[in-house]
């Protein structure tokens, strides 16, 4: 895990993770090369993100004209440190980094059966006000459920 | 091309396909057992209806609340005849079979640089009533730019 | 259930069925009119297959040289009743239909939490010998398994 | 374009493009947000990398047992500068930024038909012996084909 310039401290950062999504691989994401496909790492990762906001009871009301606030995805970063494989059972594990003022930052790590890391990962998420387009501020509701 | 209860008379069959659309299979659609993943065809079949609809003219306002008709897909069925591979540059031909009163056939068919049928099928579209879900007249102005 | 015709008396059709693979939506598994995409249908199904197979202990040595035989999907069917949402839990039901001398045909029918039936569909699979790349006979120890 | 730490001079990073690839996204590729899915970003990368490097005849023989080298993705990485949608007829260019002894670091940018730069990215390849699974030296052939 070195020259990532995500984590400093492995050993802190591993221990930091509490929240996962159990996943598993399907056919179509494997490849030709035999083993999971690169792309799907970032399957992961989307559903993990939204299964964590969903836990936190968080950005659910995307429909509601009342909510002018949605996050969005402003960059994504994956190390893919061991192949995966079709069938492979994985932890798909989700932790806020750090809260900005308009944004938050998002770590994941994938781990198999045999307790491998497969995968780590991060992405900035930009709370964007719909109607302007524009970054706005994440509320205290927010916060407070990101930080519990 | 026996068996497919479809595709009466194959000669006849293939001959009234004019339009088509390139598709070039991409990496991801690839599987672990080397070839195009079965699951992709449908992923081609749905990209050429759509194209042909938008050469038709037809379908293009799925927004537009003063329109209460709107596409959706009954049913689909894909015999798979020759595998494709990664890199292929499909043909992939649609063509209208039958328009009944609320619905229409579509039939496909896919054809390699080598001109193997790869792919042959077919899928009922319905015509249905947003507001209600049940189905509705297909308009003289549709049954027109189908049947051009 | 009417028009479809793997599916004679509807009742007897589901009863049918036991095995079953739980599948839950992804997010990219949906597209842009909000729902669960069409193709992903076939996502479904392929995976509930090859669980099924694995569930019997079938066709699990796709790498032996000293297996000539490997089942390959020669048609795929799919009527949809129902949308599907992200984030639904799906009960993928599997069974096989009927067993003939080279093939056999596999039924599937996926139902939600609200206990709706949204889709149905069948599909072929046919036991190819890899050398030569035609049928072979299924072997007794495969048609035990398939009707364990 | 700033925070990008792959980016110095954006003017200069941008001018040094010349490969690109024609990509239209699939209808498949959107989701229920409406757009196209933050993952399809990584399906065009890898298709453009892929495209890349058979331009420049590099790594096209994966089955040859007398090449132990192969390439392998280590990272990838991706900013979301402005949506895509459905139809977008995308450019993805691609260049070499970076040549190491065992790995080279590969920069990625999308352009939509009206000019905007939608992604840009970039993710390192490591050239490893698959025998034995650590990096090795890429040779002068690869390098001279990459600087080309």
């Amino acid at each position: 895990m070195n020259n990532i310039t995500y984590i400093k401290d492995f050993t802190e950062w591993k221990k930091d993770f509490k929240f996962y999504v159990p996943i598993r691989v399907r056919f179509s994401e494997t490849d030709m090369f035999g083993h999971v496909n690169n792309v799907s790492a970032f399957i992961y990762f989307e559903q993990a993100r939204i299964d964590f906001f969903k836990d936190r009871r968080l950005f659910m009301n995307f429909d509601d004209p009342n909510i002018s606030g949605v996050p969005v995805v402003a960059d994504l970063q994956c190390d893919f440190h061991k192949q995966m494989f079709f069938d492979d059972q994985i932890k798909l594990y989700v932790k806020v980094a750090t809260i900005g003022r308009t944004s938050l930052d998002i770590h994941y790590m994938a781990i198999n059966e045999q307790d491998d890391i497969c995968l780590t990962g991060r992405g900035r998420i930009v709370y964007i006000n719909r109607h302007t387009g524009k970054p706005m501020p994440l509320t205290d509701d927010i916060v407070q459920k990101l930080t519990n």
